[in-house]
């Protein structure tokens, strides 16, 4: 397949990607969007002009509009046949490559065009998939020659994380405050966090509302699943080890995530299928699954200083892990808990095997025991004021290149 | 005060409440309301009316709509202004209390009308902030000796809870089924719950929305809240206790929560205020407070077996409250965490002292030890199927009565 829009080998946005997107134009317009190489294209007007007449279910203009949910709601008999129709209409020879006047308002060059936070995420859960990741935590925080805990091997552990602070890449945030207990304080203190920290991680998005009582089991899934995107759980260490026994993470986390801005389809994924790593013991009957279920992302991690280079800081992959998402789905919904269009479902952390595939500044550094060197000499225990993180991921297959852009955000200091 | 409408010397909805809900009028036409005695008044037709036309900043009519949250966002000085107005009309000798085209356009008896969730939840949390609860489940569970974790008396300790499956009074669901492991089990097993419970809290409803990294202060919180209802966090005990390490509860949850269908407002509740147990030791600054922070609200709760009377099985008092909602909400936001309007804040289960007064199942049979026995000669270690679980709360001071109603849900069997 080769479009008559050119972009560089190497583009995550190829013409085997298509995401979808919500975009500002020139500052004064906003729509959904797609992306090929470094083009922006508007859906809405795209739609005016009749080029998605012939799809069946797409009735009305839902291009014109603040987030992706209500055209994810159409489900993937649409959502699928718009992809491959915007496809058809990049190619080279297309009708669309002949017509100037659409082309001229509908194509945007990156620098006319800020992304904005696609979606209204209603409910946001939040896995512990890794099994490196849990394993290197408990090493850590509980007991090193019983790193995981009984339950882990059993059922994809997760919790319900704060939806309301979601936020899209390039959204900067102020270090959190809050109460914390230093190993050597006699009394909790208040001040603002010391260990800032990052977590690289994936969520999928939901095309998708059940009623209360209803389940959604391995098979059906994928099916219910838009897409995907990277998420920054962002993490203060030191708020969180405090207060989360026996209730769970929460102002340790609650104060930002960030996703990135493009959410790739699970149909453009399709390519980088891979086998899971094998789950043993076996599990229950209703988180078995058949065929290859994990998906090959390479995952990078930058953190740049304020005026220095990036520095890569993890190379991890989303095939590490130990559940697979319709596994969590499939566990999340056995109990009748309803679902809804737009709610995200990430990974936690992954971490590979190797030390630099550690998804987290607590894994790499090891709690701050071996901080990182940079490029421009100093080091880190965990994230500085001003410091900016960086987080990128891709397939390649084959010659075809599929990739989510990055997401990044930058830490000011506390208010 | 002396109403035109008549209602019974213990009607929660005396002339002292005006509380707020969101009912269907006739089974085909839906408004946001108000109850007087058993008298559910349409606000949304008496807006037409003209009746609220000198409130400001009501500029148009937000009780035309399915929830209570647009009404909600115009904040305390107009929702208090039609609250105060309300009350004024329903005064004896009122502009109302002669207008009988008005009174027969915009008030109905309870049995015209059905009940409908009141809010969009946007995020929902559960706290855990009863002494009394903590400790109990701390000795079941954790140590007798150190019931209470290290840091329970420092911060209001919270989750991250469902907001999807949050219901109204009178939804009935079936029983969750689930991953358990029972304590003779080599495995964790696959089935329906066997130690489903409920939980008596109480939740309050915000009016606000705020930036990511603002934070409400002890002082400002309570011009941030609406009001309350009532709150049943249904539990299912074998599910939560193999799920809850380390990230907290999850499915043993978000299968179901009832609230009562009307928001009292915290001005109805301000007669009933009362000093909160004396910390210690002394907390942090931020959540230090002044003045009588706290409510006393009466709380029942019934057992009703299929075609068999209600049986009493806990009397506790919402002014047991170890934190108060301004320093649960204070907390929540230290860290910089934006809330939205129709954020629901509850309180964790609410205990006592007395044996009569713990606010579970799980405390009341302690764990299933000792069975509650009930007055058609059964007994219940846990709720059965076809069992309905009524909760209701009301204030009572000086001849002064302010109350919620109930909640009310029924457990069908498993699917």
């Amino acid at each position: 397949m080769k479009s008559f829009i050119n972009y560089p080998q190497n583009s995550d946005f190829s013409i085997h990607n298509i995401p979808f997107g919500v975009a500002v134009f020139n500052r004064e317009y906003i729509a959904c969007c797609t992306r090929i190489g470094d083009m922006v294209i508007d859906l809405a007007t795209l739609y005016d002009y009749g080029f998605f007449d012939e799809i069946e279910g797409l009735n009305e203009n839902v291009f014109e509009a603040y987030t992706l949910n209500e055209f994810i709601e159409l489900g993937k008999p649409v959502t699928n046949a718009v992809r491959l129709k915007i496809q058809e209409l990049l190619l080279e020879g297309s009708s669309l490559s002949h017509d100037e006047k659409t082309i001229e308002e509908c194509f945007y060059d990156l620098d006319k065009v800020q992304m904005m936070m696609p979606l209204h995420v209603q409910n946001y859960t939040d896995f512990y998939s890794s099994i490196e990741h849990a394993t290197n935590v408990g090493k850590m925080f509980r007991d090193p020659a019983n790193a995981l805990l009984p339950n882990w091997k059993h059922l994809p552990v997760g919790y319900h994380g704060r939806a309301s602070s979601i936020v899209v890449s390039g959204i900067n945030f102020h270090r959190p405050k809050g109460q914390m207990k230093p190993a050597d304080a006699e009394k909790p203190i208040f001040g603002a966090s010391k260990q800032l920290d990052f977590e690289l991680e994936m969520a999928f998005v939901l095309n998708k509302n059940t009623e209360i009582g209803e389940s959604i089991s391995t098979q059906e899934a994928e099916d219910a699943i838009f897409g995907m995107v990277i998420f920054n759980d962002w993490s203060a260490r030191d708020i969180q080890s405090w207060e989360y026994v026996p209730l769970g993470p929460f102002l340790g986390k609650n104060f930002c995530s960030s996703i990135s801005p493009w959410v790739v389809t699970l149909e453009a994924l399709e390519p980088f299928r891979t086998a899971s790593p094998k789950q043993e013991p076996e599990v229950l009957n209703y988180l078995k699954f058949e065929g290859d279920k994990n998906f090959d992302i390479n995952l990078e991690v930058y953190l740049q200083p304020e005026n220095g280079e990036e520095n890569l800081i993890c190379q991890s992959n989303y095939k590490y892990m130990y559940w697979n998402m319709a596994q969590q789905l499939a566990h999340h919904t056995i109990n009748g808990c309803n679902v809804e269009v737009g709610d995200l479902y990430a990974s936690g952390t992954i971490s590979g095997n190797e030390q630099n595939s550690f998804g987290s500044m607590l894994e790499l550094t090891w709690r701050g025991q071996n901080p990182l060197k940079l490029s421009d000499g100093t080091e880190r225990k965990f994230i500085n004021d001003h410091d900016t993180i960086i987080m990128r991921g891709f397939s390649e297959k084959n010659g075809i290149r599929v990739g989510f852009g990055e997401v990044r955000g930058k830490v000011l200091p506390a208010k």
